[in-house]
C-alpha cells in the first residue's frame, strides 16, 4: 500500500463511521421530534448499538495502523490542507476514544437515551424524585468515563468533549472575570420595564409564519434545511444540505429567538465546504465555537436595532392585537430588559453567563459525588436565589428545566458563555470588516455577514483546534473583554435616563 | 461456551444487526416524508454504508459457526419455541445473504436510494426518459444479484426475497387461474355507474380529521404510531410500538383507502408478540401474507356496507358538500365500481390484480434483458390497452406510476394479487369464528377481528415459512377461489338489476 491508497482507505472507513453517526443523529433527531413516545424503549437500544458499532470500528487496530503509517505523509503535506488536518484530528479522536472500552461507550449511549424520556415526564410532573435514579446512573457512568484519561482534574476530561483541549481552570478563570464584571452591571440595568406585552399570548401557527421569513433572509438554501417543533430546541444536520433545526413556541412567550439561536447552529453546518462531506472535519470546531454562532444570530443579529427596523414590521402584522399599539422603541426595550429569571434559555443577554456559571460549579460537584442528589432541587433553589436572586416555585422551573443531563451532557453548559464571550470577539472583526453592517441589517441583507462567516469560519469545519480556529478569526486567544464591554455599551444606551 | 451461552450470543448479534437496520428503515422512512430533498445525495450513501455493515455482520463466520454449533441445540427444542424459530430463520437467511458479496449489496442499496429522488423527478415531470439510466443500473445490478444463486429461473432469486421458497412457476399458475377467472367478471360487471361526486375536490385538513379515528377505531394504541403524508404510501416499523404509517391526500380521491391499506400493513407489525421485538423474526413472515392484511382492512372492511353503515355519517358531517345529498347506497356502490383505469393503486377489487400481472410478466422480460428500455413506456402503454382497455395519457401515469423500480424494489408486485387471494382465504376463516362480525362492524367495533388476527397470524411475526404461516391460519396451500368467489358475490349484488 502506498500512502495514496492508505489516505483513501482511512477517508473511506471513517466516510462508512460518519454515515453511522448520522445515522445515530437521525434517530436522536427523530426521538426528539417525531417518534411516538412508546417507542423510548426500543429507540434507546438502537442508539446503543449504534454508538457501540461506531465505536468498534472507530478504534479498530486498523485505523490505528493507516494512522501511524501516515504519519511521514501527513508532515509532507501543508498542515492547512484537508488531508494533513483529517489525519492529525482523527489521531487525536482516536487517541482518546481508543482509551474508553467499547461497552461502556455503548452503556453510556443507551443510558442516555433511556433517561431523556424519564427527564421529559419529570419535567411534566415537575418532581425531580422521578429522575433522580436516572441521573444518578449518568453520572455514575460519567465517572467510570474520566477513569479511562489522565487528567488535572475530573472535569477536564468532560469538558474536553466539547471543547477540545480547553481546561476546567481556563474556564474557571474566564468565568470569574465575567462574574466580577456582570455583577455590577446587572445591578444597573434591572428594572421592571415596560413589557407585560412580551407575555403574548403568541398563537403557534403566526410564530410559525415568521420562521420562512428568517431563515431565508439568513441565508439558508431552499430544500436543504427544516424546522420542527420540539420539547427542548436544538439543531443537527444530516448532511451540509440537511440541515435539521428545531423551535417551540410557548405560548406565552416569541419563539423566534430560539429560532434564530438554532438558525446560527444550523448555518454553521450548512457552510462547511463540501469537500469535507461524510468526514469527521464535517462540522463545527467545538461547541463554543457552535455557540459562538446561534448566540451572534439570535443576539447580535437578531436582538439589534438595525434587524428590527427590518423584520418589527413583519411582527407587527402578523401579530396586529399584541403589538399593534407597541412602538418599535418599546419593543426594542423590552426584548432586551435585564431581568433575573428561572429559566436560561429565557434569560437576557447578561443573566444568561450566570444561569451557566451555576450549572459549570455544581456539574463539578456532582461529579466529584459531593451532592446529595435527593438534595439536588434545594440546592438549586438556594444558588438561584443567591445568583440571581430570584426565588424556583418548582423544580420544571428549576433543576430540571434543561435537557442536558438527561442526555449525558455533562460538561456541556459552559461551552455556552464562552460562545457568548466568543461571539462578541468575532463580531468586532465583522464590524471591522463591514462598515454599513447596520444598514445592510435595516434592509434584511445578511448575506455579506453569511459570507464573511464562511469565509472565515464556517468552511473550515474541525480542520483546525478550537483554539486555532478562534486565533485564525480574531487573531487571539479567549478574552472576555469585548464582551463585557459590548453588554456595557448596550445596556448603557438603554438605561433609563 | 455452552448452548444457552451460543444462543444468547446469536440473539445478541442479531438484535444489534436489527438495530441497524432499522436505523436504515428510518433513514429510508425519513427520506420518503421529512428529508429536505437536497439531503438526497449523501441519505444514498448513509443508507449504502448501513446495508454494506449490516451485511458484513451477518454473513460473519462467527454466526456462521454459533448456527452450526447450534444445530443439535435447535433440534432439541419445539418446532414452534421462539428459540428453534430464531435458529431455522437465521439459517436460512444466513444461506441466502452469505452468497452476495457485500459490495454489492452496498451497491444495490446506494443504487436504489440514489434512483428514488430521480424517479420523484421523472414522474413529477411526466418523462421517463430522465428515469432511464437509473433503471437500467438497478436492473444491471438484480441481475448480478440473481447469479448468486442457483435457481429454476432468474425471477426466482427476486420473488425469494419478498415471498421466501415461493416460486414463479406457482405465481404464474395462480395468476393463469385469476386472469381467466376475472376477465368475463370484470365484463360483466364493469360499468359507467354513477359516481362523478367520487373525484371530490376533497379537501386535505378534512381527509386527515378522519384518520385519527380510523386507526383508533382498527386498534392502534396510542402513543405507539404516526402517520404522515408521502408520494407512495408505505408503512414501516422502528419496532412493535413505533409504527409509521403514511398516506396521501389527492384532492381528486378519497385517501381514506390508502390509510386503511397501510393501517393494515401496521397493524401486522404492532400485533408480533413482543418477546420477538430486536430479533430477525419481528417482523410479518412474508409480503404477501403482509398484504394479505393490508387488503384485508382496506378492501373486506374497509369496502363492506357493515363498516360503511358505521362510518358513513362521520363521512358524510366531514364532506357536507361532497357527500351532503349522496345516499349511502350510492356512495357504497361508487366505491366498489368496477372500471377498469389507469392507476394501480386507485384500482378497483376486480381490475387491481390486472395491474399486477401486467407488472409480473414484464419484470420478468426487464430480468431477461428481452425490453429495450427506450421502449418501455410504449410496451406498458399497449399492455395496459390490452388488459385493460385504457389509453394512457403519460409517463406519469402509465410507466413511472409507482415508486417499486425505483426503489429496487423488483419482484415485489407479485405479491400484491397474492395478498388479495390470501386474504379471501382467511377471511373465511374469520367469518366462522365471528358469526356476528357484520353487527361489530356495524358498531365500530374492530377489536375481535383484530384479536383473532393477532392470535393466529400477527404474534408470530416471522417464526415460519409463509407457507407453514398460511397453512397455519386457513389449514391449506395458496387457492385462489375463495378470492374469485368473494368478487363474483359481490358483484352480483352490485349488478344493476
Amino acid at each position: 500500500m502506498n500512502d495514496d491508497t492508505r489516505y483513501t482507505e482511512l477517508k473511506q472507513r471513517l466516510s462508512e463511521i460518519w454515515d453511522l453517526g448520522k445515522a445515530g443523529g437521525l434517530l436522536g433527531w427523530d426521538q426528539q421530534t417525531m417518534m411516538p413516545p412508546r417507542g423510548a424503549a426500543v429507540r434507546a437500544e438502537q442508539l446503543g448499538t449504534l454508538s457501540k458499532v461506531i465505536h468498534e470500528r472507530f478504534v479498530s487496530p486498523e485505523i490505528g495502523r493507516l494512522l501511524e503509517d501516515l504519519h511521514d505523509y501527513e508532515q509532507s503535506l501543508p498542515y492547512e490542507s484537508d488531508e494533513a488536518s483529517l489525519i492529525r484530528v482523527t489521531r487525536r479522536d482516536w487517541e482518546k476514544e481508543h482509551r474508553v472500552p467499547t461497552e461502556l461507550r455503548e452503556e453510556m449511549t443507551r443510558a442516555a437515551w433511556q433517561a431523556f424520556p424519564v427527564w421529559v415526564e419529570a419535567r411534566r410532573e415537575s418532581n425531580f424524585e422521578l429522575f433522580r435514579t436516572a441521573l444518578e446512573h449518568n453520572l455514575e457512568l460519567k465517572r467510570r468515563y474520566i477513569d479511562c484519561f489522565e487528567v488535572d482534574e475530573p472535569y477536564d476530561a468532560l469538558l474536553d468533549d466539547f471543547e477540545p483541549e480547553m481546561k476546567t481552570a481556563e474556564v474557571r478563570a474566564a468565568f470569574e472575570r465575567l462574574k466580577e464584571g456582570l455583577v455590577p452591571l446587572i445591578a444597573a440595568a434591572a428594572n421592571e420595564g415596560d413589557d407585560e406585552f412580551m407575555d403574548g399570548p403568541w398563537p403557534r401557527e403566526a410564530q410559525e409564519s415568521l420562521n420562512p421569513i428568517i431563515l431565508d433572509a439568513f441565508g439558508f438554501e431552499p430544500g436543504s434545511y427544516r424546522i420542527d417543533p420540539t420539547e427542548h430546541p436544538f439543531a443537527g444536520s444530516m448532511g451540509t444540505q440537511d440541515i435539521r433545526l428545531t423551535t417551540r413556541y410557548p405560548e406565552h412567550q416569541l419563539g423566534l429567538f430560539a429560532t434564530m439561536h438554532e438558525a446560527g447552529h444550523g448555518l454553521y453546518e450548512h457552510g462547511v465546504d463540501p469537500a469535507l462531506e461524510r468526514t469527521p472535519l464535517c462540522r463545527g470546531a467545538s461547541l463554543a465555537l457552535h455557540e459562538s454562532q446561534s448566540r451572534m444570530w439570535e443576539n447580535l443579529v437578531g436582538r439589534s436595532r438595525p434587524f428590527w427596523h427590518w423584520f418589527y414590521p413583519q411582527v407587527q402584522r402578523t401579530f396586529p392585537d399584541q403589538l399593534g399599539d407597541v412602538e418599535i422603541d418599546r419593543f426594542y426595550r423590552a426584548i432586551n430588559a435585564v431581568k433575573p429569571s428561572l429559566i436560561r434559555i429565557e434569560a437576557d443577554e447578561a443573566t444568561y453567563s450566570l444561569h451557566i456559571i451555576l450549572r459549570f460549579e455544581l456539574e463539578q460537584e456532582l461529579i466529584a459525588g459531593a451532592v446529595d442528589l435527593r438534595e439536588l432541587p434545594e440546592i438549586w433553589n438556594t444558588r438561584m436565589h443567591e445568583y440571581l436572586g430570584v426565588d424556583v416555585p418548582d423544580d420544571a422551573r428549576g433543576v430540571l428545566q434543561d435537557v442536558h443531563w438527561s442526555r449525558g451532557s455533562i460538561g456541556y453548559f459552559p461551552t455556552y458563555a464562552l460562545g457568548n464571550i466568543i461571539s462578541v470577539q468575532i463580531w468586532e472583526r465583522v464590524v471591522d470588516a463591514i462598515p454599513d453592517l447596520d444598514d445592510q441589517f435595516e434592509h434584511g441583507r445578511f448575506g455579506e455577514l453569511l459570507h464573511w462567516l464562511r469565509e472565515h469560519l464556517h468552511r473550515h469545519g474541525r480542520k483546525f483546534t478550537p483554539r486555532e480556529t478562534l486565533e485564525r478569526v480574531v487573531g487571539g486567544g479567549l478574552d472576555a473583554e469585548p464582551y463585557l464591554a459590548y453588554l456595557n455599551a448596550k445596556l448603557g444606551e438603554l438605561a433609563p435616563a
